[in-house]
């Protein structure tokens, strides 16, 4: 079998690589999809200079990305994308693992739309709910016992399912939505975004007074500023959902197992993979898991069942990682552990050597999964910028850092979030412009 | 290169599909996600039923589905579910083929949620596009010049990108939504699900007067009846959405290639792959583009990359099939095709030797694709239950044969959608239990 599996390895799937890699040629790093996009591509000179930037980093994606490609004069001129958290730091995990996270899949597989008829979630593969609940017991960050598992095209469409699931069709008033400020910039977006009469965006949480029923978002920890959050509306009628897409061990402490009654988690922050589209929801009440199933089975009759088993098969990988042994390379925690930990050290040296930004600060904790005592070291930074600097993504911008402004968050344009996700070289050039503005060359980068 | 897929195909291939087929052991043949599933999976006797009988038919839907392995004395009291469109006749197809079609995805596939920044839809993977492209040109069945290409969820999850596209949320009254009776039945369910604003279910296009601007859905050939069609609204202010789905050489003559706006794909319905959840759309206007891009960007944030090149791949395999001989089992066409004949030659007999239905008569046409002058043959059969049945959905279902009734689909319970897509001894049985339904044993079948 092994002889086997080493000719298979080095020849078939080079020549396979081959063919996978003409998709990856285009492929971008550094293209936000949500608020900036038009910004970059919409002109001809930016599409130009963000395919060039793409180009001339190509090797860096597929080789280490800790040695980057770039000569010093196209480093100066290159616009650092990190307006989304696309978790492309996770590529060189992945590379390094190699075969043993591949997933063969023959052409008779995916055939009929159902995936376990014995399941309120017909849709979800049983190998995938099996390796996803051994890792959160693993890790333990969730309560697993009597929860049906509903899987989504990613946590965001799970959000809407949960709004589709909690609203009361037969109700003349839409159910209010809300989440403490600063929120994740998605839930308004999103929630407004079909003028439904089931739902309603009212915005922050800690200044609702409506009457009636509502729905908390409580994203812990915090998307957009990392703290550990709990609800905050202090009124009966309301229903909790919790976004737990970064309550992992390299963001945050496990301190406890979370128990909640509708809890999302998604693979692009655990594992990385955000282009498999993958997410799930452990739901305790029965009837809401079921509108959650119709809500899928009305918006896209179920979920890929092909990225569904690649994720069983990365989550087996991770799992059999933390079994054996939980501080070598060979752990995907400890890989984007350190990796975070490096990052959020680089980050504040920054910071106190612009003398021009701020940080949250956290308390340390003690994860119960590790072992270790650490401050949480968020897939985001929430940057403040001091004054003079008045909107703090038009002067970033202006220094050819794109970012997502506070204003989509709920809060003021002096924040900004920043994705520390992304490749090494492009958080390092973050990192190294960043440190280089200070208060007495201030103007000179406000002019640029 | 050769010798090492061998051993890859005998050996590695088997073990891999060992661990595969722990997801396949409870995969549903049988049941409905629309409107039976609570029917079937409620009551748990209704469950243990649907399980025996899947089991039982294991070895039909891994091996060959023409020798099905259960005995006579179970068959009659299996429950036949061709209430939904479940392609499950394709996998012997696919498995046919063999590795040719398989697909390996190494770990590190599907980080970044980007595919092709250079495109109007980021999230579309370049082969696939390159793959349907070539796909449309072999079969003459779609005019894909000066188009955007935009892939979904299923061309249920595009359904609703052109919605979103087509309203104008600065409007006060939603933009009317309609098709002529009967008209698919997930139009209805999907337009009304969330109360939006955007846009309203008008219903029957052929009854439709209202003022203002209106979308009207073309399914051609038509799901449920199979019929060519065209647009019936004769009136300004309207938009036209083209579903062709079923607009396929196995089901219809291809006459030319379709030319409109907005036209609408599944991979379902053309190589068997409901699983992958993957549909595409050809869109002249880009304005109108780039807002169903936006739908699905806030819908799902993209759309499976893992699932896109496993398309990729089914296409070529179809697509080289064609080009290199078209009458043989090799190709996908030829192969549905025949099945389709053999599969309605079954059941006019039936029909006709029972004497209680009826079916569409279709006019034959000239396929320019295979030069073949022959009559539709749809993936669903409209069949209308004679006097004195009433209720045509009710008295199957008490013959054990789930379909759905005319009602979904905008007109009366005489009429059923029967799927003739489903796994051969389904249709065989079904086929066996219409034509023994007669007039003179009538009675008997409505108080069983």
């Amino acid at each position: 079998m092994d002889s086997a599996r080493s000719i298979f390895t080095a020849r078939n799937l080079m020549v396979l690589s081959l063919a996978i890699n003409v998709s990856f040629i285009l492929r971008l790093g550094y293209q936000t999809f949500d608020i900036k996009r038009e910004q970059l591509i919409g002109g001809d000179g930016a599409r130009r200079e963000a395919l060039s930037t793409q180009r001339a980093h190509l090797s860096v994606s597929t080789t280490s990305s800790s040695s980057p490609t770039t000569f010093p004069g196209e480093d100066r001129h290159r616009v650092i994308n990190l307006d989304h958290g696309d978790p492309t730091m996770y590529e060189r995990f992945w590379q390094q693992v190699g075969d043993k996270a591949t997933v063969v899949i023959p052409g008779w597989q995916s055939i009929s739309y159902f995936s376990d008829i014995g399941n309120l979630c017909w849709f979800l593969e049983p190998e995938f709910a099996k390796q996803l609940l051994r890792l959160h017991k693993i890790v333990g960050n969730a309560v697993t016992e009597d929860r049906h598992i509903v899987v989504g095209t990613g946590s965001t469409q799970l959000f809407q399912a949960v709004l589709y699931a909690l609203a009361r069709p037969g109700v003349e008033e839409p159910i209010s939505v809300v989440s403490a400020a600063p929120y994740y910039s998605s839930y308004p977006a999103i929630t407004e975004s079909l003028k439904s009469g089931l739902y309603k965006w009212e915005g922050d949480a800690l200044s609702f007074s409506k009457e009636g029923q509502f729905i908390e978002l409580v994203t812990s920890p915090n998307n957009p500023d990392g703290y550990v959050r709990d609800s905050v509306v202090n009124k009966s009628g309301g229903v909790l959902v919790h976004d737990f897409a970064y309550y992992w061990p390299q963001y945050t402490p496990i301190t406890s197992p979370a128990d909640y009654d509708i809890m999302l988690f998604t693979l692009s922050k655990t594992t990385g993979h955000a282009g498999m589209r993958i997410g799930w929801a452990l739901v305790k009440d029965r009837e809401i898991a079921k509108r959650m199933v119709k809500y899928i089975e009305l918006n896209s009759i179920g979920v890929s069942k092909d990225s569904q088993l690649r994720a069983a098969k990365v989550f087996k990988v991770v799992s059999d990682s933390c079994e054996s042994s939980r501080d070598t390379t060979e752990s995907l925690f400890e890989f984007a552990y350190h990796l975070m930990v490096e990052r959020w050290q680089n980050l504040r040296a920054a910071v106190k050597r612009s003398g021009m930004f701020s940080l949250p600060e956290f308390s340390p904790g003690l994860c119960k999964f590790t072992g270790r005592f650490f401050e949480p070291q968020p897939a985001f930074a929430w940057l403040k910028c001091e004054e003079p600097i008045e909107d703090c993504e038009s002067f970033l911008r202006s220094n050819k850092i794109l970012t997502r402004s506070g204003t989509h968050f709920g809060v003021g344009p002096q924040y900004v979030r920043i994705s520390l996700l992304d490749r090494d070289d492009n958080i390092d050039l973050f990192v190294e412009r960043l440190s280089n503005i200070r208060k007495d060359n201030l103007y000179q980068h406000m002019g640029e």
